[in-house]
């Protein structure tokens, strides 16, 4: 609107001066200079989507993770090549940004960074992201990952099952199976292409939405049979949440009601 | 670069059709007309941030919550005033794509959403922006919440500690203190009123910083005692975290060693 209205000024201005004609063209002219962005293209979600490559999403984003660790790594390697294709301004987002959710935000072991990036680039390119959001992070808990071994990779890589969306019990978990550190270079590394693994798996997902092929989802039974008393509706509806209970209340799988 | 350039190929242009006074005027008023967006700006960070009113965002952020999440509802509140400060490309930030973290991400209850959103501000705003993060999570962990009641707010506020960073604990938490149900209107401004609380946490840490003042964190004792041995450099070494162990090993606290 304001771009129309200022052009307007602009012809106006130029016509006084030299004419018609030659107004015209130099407003053309004016109009490939400036260039306007129209940034407000960048607000309307979801961003144009088409697919892109898995494995080379994969590849970026273990590269990504490490310039500016998880969450970086993530968002980075699915929006970076689709923004790539747009160019401006949607290239010119801040992409790093999204440095703070390494280490489940700045090492405090939340919500897994290649998670919580997948998750903001899901919401970004998805006309419909909450069944994606829920198949990754159901995925994420029960799949040996990571499941990918990227290029540079040194180390044979070691999978465990996070059980969990969470970057305390992801690491945790690998610390038990691998007999490793949690500050070791396998670690690190192990990071790294499990960021390569999400980014792949989101991608795979965006891509099979694209094509309208449906996503499924479905919690654990245990989850589920917790969730009867738990969750909304329940007798007790003390808790909102969708993850694997076992994950961090395995303790009181066996004696709690109505859990084998 | 390329402006420069192009503002040079137009000064000639018009120099040659009406000499260089003319000329140099009209580029003034182009200048205006087009503004073409530093769009590069954007990825700079951080966002030049000049202090901004701690309850004023506390205000909008509950408003927020109510259109968008809570996650959106930090983020924007912190941001949204001091992108519109400073215009084009700024205010043109896809904000809604924060609607992905509400409810700890789509109901999955990991971080809980207003934290998410806060350190994705820190991060985009802050020359230092760990310490800031590192010092709201803790407060957060231990502050009884919500410590605002924001104008339209229907009920009296029922604070609690949350023991966590996540949404799981803290929404368990206050299920506990205030005997109502996960999915009470009530648990849902409660929830609206915390992401108020945590967008003026984080602009007065913000302020804070800004005036050079200095951002003061620290471990629980018991938090230290566990990570001697579980954390970095320590026997085990089997974790990453700063979280706040007793939040979910409460039952461990009591009979592990070192930890009376």
């Amino acid at each position: 609107m304001g771009n129309k209205m200022d052009r307007r000024k602009l012809v106006m201005l130029l016509g006084g001066l030299a004419g018609t004609g030659a107004a015209a063209t130099l407003v053309a002219r004016a109009d490939q200079v400036a260039q306007p962005a129209p940034t407000s293209s960048l607000q309307k979600l979801p961003w144009p989507y088409k697919p892109i490559d898995p494995d080379a999403a994969a590849q970026r984003a273990f590269e990504g993770y490490y310039k500016s660790e998880c969450m970086y790594g993530a968002f980075e390697a699915i929006v970076g090549p689709v923004a790539e294709q747009l160019g401006s301004p949607y290239k010119d987002f801040p992409f790093l940004m999204f440095k703070y959710g390494g280490g489940g935000v700045k090492g405090w072991a939340t919500l897994c960074g290649a998670l919580n990036g997948a998750a903001a680039a899901i919401q970004l390119l998805s006309p419909d992201p909450d069944p994606l959001v829920n198949a990754l992070f159901e995925w994420y808990e029960h799949e040996p990952l990571p499941d990918v071994h990227p290029k540079g990779a040194k180390f044979v890589e070691i999978r465990s099952v996070a059980g969990s969306p969470l970057c305390h019990q992801s690491i945790a978990n690998w610390t038990k199976v691998s007999h490793k550190h949690a500050y070791c270079p396998e670690r690190s590394e192990r990071c790294g292409a499990l960021t390569a693994s999400v980014a792949r798996q989101v991608v795979i997902l965006l891509n099979s939405q694209s094509a309208g092929k449906p996503v499924a989802f479905a919690l654990p039974k245990q989850t589920q049979s917790c969730q009867s008393c738990h969750e909304k509706g329940g007798a007790v509806e003390n808790i909102r949440t969708k993850m694997d209970c076992g994950g961090c209340h395995a303790p009181l799988m066996g004696k709690h009601p109505g859990i084998s």
